[in-house]
């Protein structure tokens, strides 16, 4: 029986090769690097690979799909309440957190060291002793404890900083110093030098950080968003920058991407925007994975890092 | 018999809190945090602690001078051919390293993340995809297998990248992946991503890295100095960045500190400056190891950290 993989992505030529390569046999694959250029025969596709958001508007006209692997960490483009929900989605994990941790080790030690106060001292030929804080003993809280939290985590240990997780349930999969339920969110942001958040974006994770946690963060500290735009009240974070009550903050994710070109964010204080970049997808990163689940696959087991329709992660 | 403790150092008052909440018995104190105003009886001191540009005018008319604990990491001052050698010289060892590491690891993230590039596109409120390359893998090379270097290479293999320790003998005191006599540094130069400068300041330090070391360095490179400004050849790096030949140089410590305000070092592209901060003394990290090394003295043991007057560290 042969089966069809439909890859639809950017760098699909890449793929393709690595499935040639592979060897897969009784696989028709069929390709496009432009989501709007469906090659010849895609309806019969079984398989799809590709980012979420080129796959979301196909999936209406694929009477045989049984299994989507996604090649970005967030699937929410396939999570929409009326979207099909009758074939296996299978995520990236345990890639994204090395990228992403060194963001945000990267965004925390330009605070700690005063790295941008620094760069203006220099401009205007200062010699200022311009002195940094260690990262040392210094708590960070950080949202959501799946793979890319916790290896954020295990940086931050590495920084003999102390970590302290948020879940819903407040079990500690390590390596955290000890994690708290989402309950007492704002008790945890009290204590937080850092607020890193590292949500998946569903119903239950939109604008936790709302106002009151933001109120909550001592004045020094500083928020690091490399989660999703939605989970964070961006307006009431704008407000407290603004205001002079925070250390500072840096987003990689906002609620619109990208802001309009007079969206006040560009220029709120103390306020680090940058392109949602914080872990991209390469195709020697992901092309193994995808493999491997496709070896899975074809021999009759469940691919891994499946993603729950319900909970939407 | 009572001997006299000399504090001359800006933060004096503090140090000699320290010392006498430690009820040091048979101990003078005089301290002054004026380098210009010494106090009465200063002339009798057998012990001082201070920075060694504060200590190294007063040692001619210090008779009873035994031993000098410097508060700083250089002690070129006290190194000169023509001053006294009758005495002991202690360091400060192991506690430059962290601050130094972390100052290594911010300005080499800001580096990968292309952290500045990022400000730019802010500023200009452009939503550009700047992605970011990682640690891992990279080779930096570093100059000096001493405490400082060390630590720098301990946090380097934390980020996974690959450590090349260059010392004058080539033997590798750990964490080196694996480390090459001074004698190879251009060979050692052109297989660096990062080469980092820790090196004391020496006669034969000076200009270490040269025209020829700089010329090795792969197009791509990023120096980065936080040892002693006299080992670079500063005009050969400037000229390099200035024709696009290197990736980039971060300087904490320059030939001429602070340089003159007419200096192109302030505007040469690809240079970031610092104003020699990369590691400050502070009285809770130095008061403990005097401290120490005071029981040690008044028990008739010699001080930590001494200083070889022929090496120069």
């Amino acid at each position: 029986m042969t089966r069809t993989l439909l890859i639809l992505d950017p760098d699909a030529q890449r793929y393709a090769r690595r499935v040639a390569e592979a060897g897969v046999a009784g696989l028709r694959v069929l390709q496009s690097s432009d989501a709007g250029a469906l090659p010849d025969g895609f309806h019969a596709a079984e398989i799809v690979l590709g980012p979420p958001q080129w796959i979301a508007p196909v999936l209406p006209c694929l009477r045989s799909l049984r299994w989507v692997q996604s090649t970005w960490a967030g699937v929410e483009p396939l999570l929409q309440p009326t979207g099909r929900r009758d074939y296996l989605l299978s995520g990236v994990k345990g890639i994204f957190g090395s990228q992403m941790a060194e963001y945000v080790l990267c965004y925390m030690l330009m605070h700690q060291q005063r790295a941008l106060q620094r760069l203006d001292a220099q401009r205007a030929r200062r010699w200022d002793k311009i002195t940094s804080e260690p990262l040392a003993d210094r708590e960070v809280v950080i949202l959501g404890t799946g793979s890319i939290g916790r290896e954020i985590a295990r940086r931050c240990v590495q920084c003999g900083m102390r970590t302290c997780g948020v879940n819903r349930g407040g079990e500690n999969p390590g390596p955290f110093s000890r994690v708290m339920p989402a309950s007492t969110l704002v008790e945890a942001a009290s204590m937080a030098d850092f607020l890193v958040m590292a949500l998946p974006g569903t119903t239950a994770t939109r604008h936790l950080v709302d106002r009151r946690v933001i109120a909550a963060l001592p004045t020094h500290a500083v928020l690091i968003n490399v989660g999703r735009g939605n989970t964070l009240d961006t307006r009431a974070l704008a407000a407290a920058l603004a205001a002079g009550r925070l250390g500072g903050a840096v987003l990689d994710v906002l609620e619109q991407e990208p802001p309009a070109p007079d969206d006040p964010l560009w220029q709120t204080p103390g306020l680090l925007i940058t392109a949602h970049v914080s872990a991209v997808s390469h195709v020697q990163e992901i092309a193994p994975l995808f493999l491997d689940n496709l070896r899975r696959y074809l021999s009759g087991d469940r691919p891994l890092h499946l993603v729950d329709f319900q909970r939407g992660y």
